[in-house]
Order: structure tokens, then sequence, then C-alpha cells
């Protein structure tokens, strides 16, 4: 998996608006109405974290949830990154 | 709930001497094997938060996460926080 320029970077944040580029790390701060929801969707998360073999940073903070992806052997953001930022978003 | 002192919140850290106050707020990370073991304690700790309807800020990184406990309508540490962390390493 290789490290995306920053160009395509922007290419591939076109596709998940909602996330942007925090100290190089891929990540979106979802709300929900309460904790239970929060970890619905952190379950969910985790789930598919497994399935790819690719994990996020997951941070809960009661109603909110934040997710950081980086691809740590790349060196930086890449394609798998995305994919899973892509698979969240349709988890909420 | 009231906000302990800091003599009564030494006094309190004997009973979870893994625990320790990081800018204020009563914190330790927890090492498990993988991502899996670590999400089965955050379910577990999640549990316990609802049922005490106090939660606890949750840092997710792979096989290690970090709780951080602070009563934030008492503007400090109080014995909800130290309940909670009892009972979070009882889960482990």
């Amino acid at each position: 998996m290789k490290k995306l320029t920053e160009a395509e970077i922007a290419e591939h944040l076109k596709a998940v608006p909602e996330w942007q580029i925090k100290n190089g790390v891929l990540s979106r701060t979802f709300s929900f109405t309460d904790f239970v929801a929060s970890m619905r969707f952190v379950n969910g998360v985790a789930e598919a974290a497994e399935k790819a073999n690719h994990h996020p940073d997951i941070d809960i903070r009661y109603n909110k949830v934040t997710l950081g992806l980086v691809t740590h052997d790349a060196g930086g953001i890449t394609q798998s990154d995305f994919a899973l930022a892509g698979e969240s978003d349709e988890i909420v």
C-alpha cells in the first residue's frame, strides 16, 4: 500500500467531504444523540476495521466519536485509510 | 457528588494503584493482546458507564485503551470517578 501524494489526497477527500487531514491523519468527528449511539457506531467501525485489518484511532467523548486514520507502515495516508473512512460514513 | 480534596484523592488512589491524575483527570492506559480484546474491554466499560450514568473518555489505540474520568458537574474528581475506575479494573 503506497502513501498517497498531496494531490491524490485532495482528490480522494472529495468523496468523503466530512473528513479532513489533521496532523497528517485523516480524521472526522461524528456526533450522536448519546453515549449508547456512539458505542453502536464504534462497534460497527470496529467490525469493519477488523475485516480490513486496518484499525483507526478511536476517541469516544460521550456523544462524539473521533476517528483518526493513517497507515503507519506506509508513513502516510493510503487508499486503505480512505476506504475505511468511506465505510465509516456508511455505518452512521 | 462533591469534588474530592487532594488528600482524599491520594487516599482513594491507594485502592486503584494503576491509575494516576493527569491534567486533572483520573486516568489509566490498559494494554491488551489485540484490537478485538481492546473492544471487548471497551464494551464492558461502556456497560458499566451506562449503568452508573457516568461516562469516561475512551481512547482506543489498537491494543491500548486509555480511560479518563472526571466529574465535570463537580469541577473535579469525585467518588463516582473512583467507583468507575475500580469497576474498570475488574473488567480487564
